[in-house]
């Protein structure tokens, strides 16, 4: 019989919390970062959970993270954009301190922009998502990560993963949510593969001489592939534009120029649009949200799934019945509690 | 010897003009279409070309359009919404009308929004991104279309086949654009196999029970299947309720309930969403437009090619040689010009 754990949210956020502030991070950002990682194990989404509390502290003893950081709201008179400098902090608590705003700009203008600069990122985006969306709002979120994918046609990696998520907010019910790589898989799945020594599926990536292989150290040492081919890659394009080049902030290969790997959380800026539905549909017939919810049951109602279940799913029995974690993770947690940064390589 | 006749770009458009003065349209609605069915024409884009005024009159003889539409521009102060009601017509006039007012709008708030309601959608989306980014702008565009493609895990015609295009200025080039359907295989691709007696690839189309079919018939009488599998559906679903429900304008299923028939052009509403580089990337350092040929440059550069190049080398030849038509294409533009709306059934 393996021993578990069980803990509440509330009991697991103030413990990896402080693991964050043994680790020299500021409360804004302790708090912050750890809202985002409880809420990836509550979910059941374990890649983003407390499993990413060690990449974070890497990244901030290799120096690539100010602990320090306070974001700062820059004034933006009669503008759609709202604009949070990160200050070389973790994207979290910028997101933060932006987000009323945008909710506010988003209600009197129609739609409006987010933009974090100078933030390391490190987390999925569907929490950013559901921040706007629990606001009533819908929500359009991406980022740049490091050049590890090669564009459709092309031999070597330059796009990064470039995350691209969308929330529709639903009364009563948990927000339609999708949050996904723009490669065919994940860098992570790439690396379980291999530790496992499991051959990949085809299509999912190309060696470092540009050719198809099911190899994954050939593929770590290659590129990964966009999904859809062309039109992937071409979202995954149009993310760098967006979400980088725009916001003036490090594309996917400037990313990884700066740090030199991919084991440390990337440094980069976000963008995160808002839109009311309220505003937009304003004269038009029909309430936009139950208009919503019926083209929901024609997807659900054919066999089809809705994505983000498994994680709402997993989210009401976490709330109810506490998150339950494995002897070794409880062990992890202490370690990194008493050990703090030299708990890290 | 085939015989052809090359006209200039201007006199193709008059010839074009003059058809759907003939079949009824009123000159805002005529000079409109005309504009981007010539386009389609001088960019060897023949699947958008003069072939389409024939589906344009016959949507005009069904009533589902009305050649007499004057689009109106809502006023929308303080907003960064900026709404035409195409009032039944074309959406190209509702798009020309409303685009200067949009990129006024980008240009002041950052980012804003052009909604076309109550539109005919008649042409692909890269007109409308090319008119925005002639502004210095980039943009977003998206429609629905009519149920015809299954959600990823479904097993019945749902979605549209959703078009999703995105457009990024160049100083000196033709645009950065992309413009794709966001499920396999455009309808008319199956329709081609299933003119020419071939077979489809795997992965297009399931049949009307929902199993896998590589028979152009009974994809036809089934669905087609999204690109990318789920990352795909959740962006079609995304169209759906971004430029159907939110600007309260039909969904694909409300469109083909309302045309009965997937032989029209669909009936519905258009998002076009414009950002300010300049804006956007103010104060941050490096120009955000120089930035973005770097990264085209890395594309080009390891052999991958950027979207749309073949429709910009045939438009440079159009516009030095004139555009080339076929004897039949010659004898079927004369007569739509002769018999007008009792040329189409």
């Amino acid at each position: 019989m393996t021993q578990t754990t069980t803990l509440t949210i509330t009991a697991l956020q103030e413990r990896v919390e402080a693991i964050f502030l043994k680790g020299g991070l500021n409360a804004v950002q302790a708090g912050a970062i750890s809202r985002v990682i409880v809420a990836g194990e509550r979910d059941a989404c374990k890649s983003h959970g407390i499993y990413r509390i060690e990449g974070a502290l890497r990244t901030v003893k290799a120096g690539k993270v100010n602990p320090d950081a306070v974001p700062e709201l820059l004034p933006q008179e009669n503008s759609a954009i709202v604009k949070v400098n990160a200050k070389g902090g973790f994207a979290n608590p910028a997101f933060e301190l932006g987000l009323p705003v945008l909710a506010d700009r988003a209600r009197s203008c129609g739609l409006a922009a987010l933009v974090i600069n100078d933030c390391t990122h490190f987390s999925a985006l569907w929490p950013e998502v559901e921040g706007v969306t629990d606001q009533g709002l819908a929500a359009l979120v991406m980022c740049p990560s490091y050049s590890t994918v090669a564009p459709a046609g092309g031999n070597k990696p330059l796009l990064g993963t470039n995350p691209f998520a969308f929330g529709w907010p639903r009364t009563g019910n948990p927000p339609y949510v999708f949050d996904f790589a723009t490669s065919v898989a994940a860098r992570g799945e790439i690396e379980l593969h291999r530790r496992a020594g499991k051959q990949l599926p085809e299509g999912w990536a190309i060696d470092a001489e540009g050719n198809p292989t099911t190899d994954p150290d050939a593929a770590l040492a290659g590129a990964m592939l966009p999904f859809g081919s062309h039109k992937g890659s071409a979202i995954g394009t149009m993310i760098e534009l967006l979400a980088g080049i725009m916001i003036g902030d490090l594309t996917s290969p400037e990313v990884l120029d700066y740090l030199g790997t991919t084991t440390l959380a990337p440094f980069h800026g976000e963008l995160i649009i808002a839109f009311s539905p309220e505003a937009f549909a304003a004269g038009r017939p029909g309430n936009p949200f139950a208009r919503a919810e019926v083209l929901f049951e024609a997807i659900v109602g054919q066999g089809a799934r809705l994505p983000s279940q498994r994680r709402f799913v997993a989210r009401r029995k976490s709330e109810t019945e506490g998150v339950t974690l494995t002897a070794a993770e409880i062990e992890q947690l202490d370690r990194l509690l008493a050990l703090g940064l030299d708990a890290v390589a």
